[in-house]
């Protein structure tokens, strides 16, 4: 088990016994969240946006409109937290307060750094389109040098991360726990439910192989299977 | 109508007509929104962590333990930024950078204040508890006196907030709207998969009424009945 050194900056504090800091947790976390959420600061106030990503190793990649105030703050080198967070459960105790969740999260401290390398760029394009539907890259038309031009990409070293994690069931006194009263969790999942075709297609163009297996799997266990986290 | 008077901060620059300035898709996108991100700055560094919520009119609540960083920031007036992302559908286009996602997102800019009179606290916990699992307060014990006491919360006021939301399927140049080719959206949604009661329950300890109610609808979509975003 490989570990990413915690900070005092990553290190888990508040229920220090859900921290994670083995890489392979990190990873599996990021790349099963479908998005992310990214905050820098702007003039002492921060700012936190919802953003698709991808990983390579241990690069984090972002991409967006030049002049969008996210995308230039960070290429230019903003500091930056990304955060993951998936919801996988409702824990309901029978006592108000020690109502909980079970989630997989991880945080990303870190700094923007502009990607220019035309390569560089085009294994991030891919990456970006294969995190959201795997397969999808061979299916589509490539981007042009204009359109790649027109995009801003950032890298995101992962350096300093940590994960949080909760599983299990309810933790609360004995005093409350009356065998006579429901208590449990309530596990979620995030579905595809359905196709939309747009309006022009022919009766026979089929929704392809990376878009019909969308519909057989769980979206937030995305190239998660095995970690049983 | 009633606006949200957008400021500098809070237009939306990017795709600006996916702009939204009514409070009330605000105060949807908020309340059907499982949990938001919170963005404080500590030393000049953004950190961005994942929280559960609850609105009150044009107040929003947090809650945590004394002691933790973001808690402790916002109790002592930090600013803060406070994110809601629903995640409706995966565009997927013929060409890779036009593929999109449809959301529904709301950007909440202010400061924290520390809730110390015991009736807002305890307005605020109900709320909490109810936004998470509506009809629940009533099948609990409440907190007591000294949990109460133990418990953080701080409320962020809704001044300064701007919704964003895409819909629709794919925008992309009529050169690659090939009808042969498929493209169109993935409707996503979050359902609860099902219920793991305590090992200690008694046979005859069914879920409650709020419990049972989970497990018929999108929890994506809570409270969120005729909005049609």
């Amino acid at each position: 088990m490989e570990l990413i050194e915690p900070t005092p900056r990553t290190r888990v504090r508040q229920h220090a016994e859900r921290g994670r800091y083995d890489r392979q947790t990190v990873h599996r976390i990021i790349d099963a969240a479908m998005i992310c959420h990214v905050g820098i600061v702007d003039d002492a106030q921060p700012f936190v946006l919802p953003m698709v990503h991808a990983r390579i190793e241990d690069v984090l990649y972002l991409h967006g409109a030049y002049g969008s105030r996210l995308l230039d703050a960070l290429r230019h080198g903003a500091r930056a937290c990304v955060t993951f967070t998936l919801l996988d459960g409702l824990v309901l105790a029978r006592s108000a307060l020690h109502h909980s969740l079970n989630y997989r999260s991880v945080v990303v401290l870190g700094e923007g750094r502009e990607v220019t390398d035309a390569a560089e760029k085009w294994r991030a394009f891919e990456a970006i389109v294969e995190h959201a539907v795997p397969g999808r890259w061979t299916e589509i038309r490539p981007p042009s040098d204009e359109e790649a031009r027109a995009t801003a990409v950032v890298a995101i070293e992962i350096r300093e991360a940590s994960a949080k994690i909760r599983t299990g069931g309810v933790k609360e006194s004995v005093r409350d726990r009356d065998p006579q009263v429901w208590a449990g969790q309530v596990t979620l999942a995030t579905f595809a439910l359905g196709l939309v075709g747009e309006p022009e297609l022919a009766a026979t163009a089929l929704p392809p192989p990376s878009v019909r297996a969308l519909l057989t799997r769980r979206l937030d266990a995305r190239r998660n299977a095995g970690n049983g986290a």
